[in-house]
């Protein structure tokens, strides 16, 4: 799957759903910055079930589709069995939330009023284009994607039902897993410098070489969080070396440096620590070091009234579920910043996501859709 | 200065050396893979002084012209002066030695006859071009490069002079380098395997990650060569990971490594210590590794009546000297499979080469060029 926002795939994705929410007799709309909604009429503040239909490129096909389309299934069958409730009850499809773009979440930090004007004025996609120019040829804006917000209800609470993306409810055999928390991050994109030189002339106590000054940083600020941080995670994904040839040392590499937390306060700390050992290296190595922020999210942690819930519900079902942290961000972590938010795990096998080998297991999937509906239906009564 | 071989800037190049060459009154002669030489008459076999015109993108003026100009003026001197000689006195300007196209040293590797065909005909430059193909246009061919050892004299001597490269003589404020060795050379292309994974969801005890076991290998190879080899270096260079994204652990790594040694054995013994300890760190990391070799040359020790000669003569005009092994390669050390080869050297300020910033001071060069006309004379004596 290579589905990213407003792609041909995507506005043909997008069509299929307006499709499916208008014969299933639900209202459709869908807000400036493309978000695409699907309700059924109460009296009160809604309550929300949402996820993306977007995907990375080389993608699978249940991350964040299987959250959509179980929340159309849900309202679908609360609508056809006349299932009582009282508050109004929407799905949502949230633009862009695999980051393809600008910026992970576009969508719903449109819908929360979370976006910056020069984010979306000067923002270039990965391959180079600004993304209001990308607008041309869809139906949407720059200034649609800042009001979105406007038309956002004030929302009851908001549930996402999305697979694991992660090993622990696979290893253990438990069909539900209930987020107690989303992991906030930093995406830090960092530089050292020293001097390039002839590798063969070039004697190792004179050399700047800031390759091994990355390599350090990299042993040793992984040590350090695992040693004295659980549960935070750290990645260094992408590395350019220049000049970069075979007999020339490095005088100059860039790469990015993520780390995630379940805390506000560790992500805090992470940020100080580490950015004082690259300096540490740095100094040793008469390197220097330099970084800027990419991007960030805050740490969320899930209302106690919402996992309680979804908890007792499973129960009630006769379904195992644990309470689990989520290390991959998602759209409820956005929610969040204004309403109650919950999310549901389903196992994803082998770990695997972002593949295309992403999978699900069917009965797996028809838990968790049928404790969303649960959910939802119990959130609704009143 | 970026003047790779058979580049327009080369072509000019040629071209106005050969001018001078006729001007000057030598016998100009074209081998088959576009050496060049300069001839003085004699009887016996021939002594040359030479090296390159060529130079890396983005290089210097001095890296191989200073010793091809050095020569032109010698040979010059000589006849201009009718000083007195029994051999034949040749000045050369080799093809390629800096490996622009396919391998470097490709013209002193034709003239001693050490050219592969299948690399001449199947290999491609950086540019992604065949080399046969770039030879179209001009008046060279695959079989002038193969056939060009053919008409080269069995020499008396090759002396060459060059720029250090280096900072040791600058750092010693001495004007010439007797170089009694020349570094060989291993040039590996290597990889490790292991899993991508998303980096939020991943803990560290199940990734793959091979970035981390490149930086562990870097780190501890360039420990253990420097604790164990003395003179020894090594170098990563070139890295490429695999798939190259801020939040995705990186699944496989790709990367140049070079080492280099004086000495053939500890060469050997390099390759084998180094390999297993990318091997073992493969093993404790559940990573997979694989290299595969892209270029070699073997390590030249100079004969002592060689650098015995130069020394003889440096004393005798009044220069300091000290002789000094050459971690660069040069083609000396391809002559020197073949001939009795030796090298001057002169200074490189603040040991910059390779870089728009290399110089030389006249007055360095101008004793290396002494240096250079009085060991002709000489050799060319009887």
């Amino acid at each position: 799957m290579t589905r990213p926002s407003f792609s041909p795939a995507d506005l043909e994705a997008r069509a299929w759903l307006k499709k499916k929410i208008l014969e299933s007799g639900l209202i459709f709309r869908c807000d400036g910055a493309g978000n695409i909604f699907g309700g059924i009429g109460g009296a009160g503040k809604p309550v929300m079930a949402g996820s993306h239909i977007d995907t990375v490129p080389g993608g699978g096909m249940f991350d964040g589709s299987t959250g959509v389309l179980a929340a159309l299934e849900c309202l679908r069958t609360i609508k056809e069995r006349r299932i009582p409730h009282a508050r109004p009850l929407e799905l949502a499809a949230f633009t862009d939330e695999e980051g393809n773009l600008v910026g992970d979440f576009l969508g719903s930090r449109a819908f929360v009023g979370l976006l910056d004007r020069e984010l979306l004025e000067k923002g270039t996609t990965p391959s180079g284009r600004l993304f209001k120019d990308l607008l041309e040829g869809t139906e949407f804006t720059v200034e649609g994607f800042l009001e979105a917000h406007k038309t956002a209800p004030e929302l009851e609470a908001y549930l996402e039902l999305h697979i694991e993306q992660g090993p622990v409810l696979d290893a253990r055999g438990v069909p539900i897993g209930i987020v107690s928390s989303i992991a906030g991050k930093r995406y830090r994109w960092c530089s050292f410098l020293g001097k390039a030189g002839h590798s063969g002339t070039t004697p190792f106590e004179e050399r700047r070489d800031t390759f091994l000054g990355l390599a350090e940083f990299a042993l040793e600020s992984s040590r350090l969080i695992a040693a004295h941080y659980p549960g935070a995670k750290a990645n260094i994904g992408q590395i350019r070396v220049t000049p970069g040839a075979f007999s020339v040392v490095p005088g100059r590499v860039d790469f990015s440096f993520e780390f995630r937390s379940q805390s506000a306060e560790t992500l805090e700390a992470l940020e100080n620590e580490m950015s004082a050992l690259a300096n540490d290296i740095a100094v040793r190595r008469a390197l220097s070091f330099s970084s800027r922020i990419v991007d960030r999210t805050t740490p969320l942690a899930v209302s106690p009234r919402l996992t309680g819930l979804l908890e007792a519900e499973a129960a009630a079902l006769g379904y195992p579920s644990i309470l689990l942290p989520s290390g991959a961000g998602h759209d409820a972590q956005i929610l969040g910043e204004k309403s109650d938010a919950a999310m549901i795990f389903i196992p994803s096998p082998g770990g695997l996501s972002h593949s295309p080998q992403e999978s699900v297991r069917w009965e797996d999937l028809e838990k968790g859709a049928n404790l969303l509906l649960h959910a939802l239906v119990r959130l609704a009564e009143k």
